[in-house]
């Protein structure tokens, strides 16, 4: 079967690009930013360690190239890489840019409901950014 | 210089053992079974991309290991994986079973300040478990 985003993962986020089997999302929260990355798995892989070996070897290796780039980019203090999926069980892995005086310092994102928009030249910025420095595929 | 644990990390955990450069510990919180997994790094690499090849194919390793040996011990609905470091700078990666009827769901853990003691008994035998299943060495 074809692979479906689930659709609380594709609400709120733009597509950046593909990478291998992975979507590279940006959530639509200019407050963190926060790219996530979501495999293309079968339904019943909701864990890490359950990824066909050469795909746990993609994204951990994507993990490490969206951190690098993350870092390039946004120059955060720290960043937050995690792989949850209480409420989406489609597996997404989170890497957030922190700062010190961010909105939720120093709590992680998931429960801070703060919003902020991003202007459309930035949403433009980054996606070319990282299509550029991932080598990403422009269609889902 | 010898690496030292940061006393935050230290303090409320117990010592399960060491595999390669990471030390495993059991966070001394029996509502959310919980093992850190802490690489010896330099003071300077706090982020996941910042390790050395061999050390991040060591560390993403050793989390799919202990992924499976904490599904395959606790059963639990789902696991959350993490690297955050916004409070303790040293490099720690959390691994956290998770139940749909535990005291912070869906919520992540990390701001749920309830707390469990464990009986000796079971720290006992997830240690045991743990050094079996993983192959760790038992001194630090």
């Amino acid at each position: 079967m074809a692979f479906m985003l689930h659709p609380r993962l594709a609400k709120g986020t733009h597509f950046i690009g593909k990478s291998g089997s992975c979507h590279l999302l940006l959530k639509d929260n200019a407050a963190f930013p926060w790219i996530l990355i979501v495999p293309e798995t079968e339904q019943e892989v909701v864990e890490l360690h359950q990824l066909p070996p050469e795909q746990f070897a993609e994204v951990v290796f994507l993990i490490r190239q969206v951190s690098q780039f993350m870092s390039d980019f946004f120059q955060p203090e720290k960043l937050n890489v995690a792989c949850l999926g209480n409420v989406v069980r489609q597996m997404h892995l989170h890497v957030v840019a922190r700062w010190s005086d961010d909105a939720a310092w120093p709590d992680p994102v998931w429960t801070c409901g703060i919003k902020k928009a991003y202007r459309d030249e930035d949403i433009i910025e980054l996606c070319v950014r990282a299509r550029l420095a991932l080598n990403l595929a422009d269609e889902p």
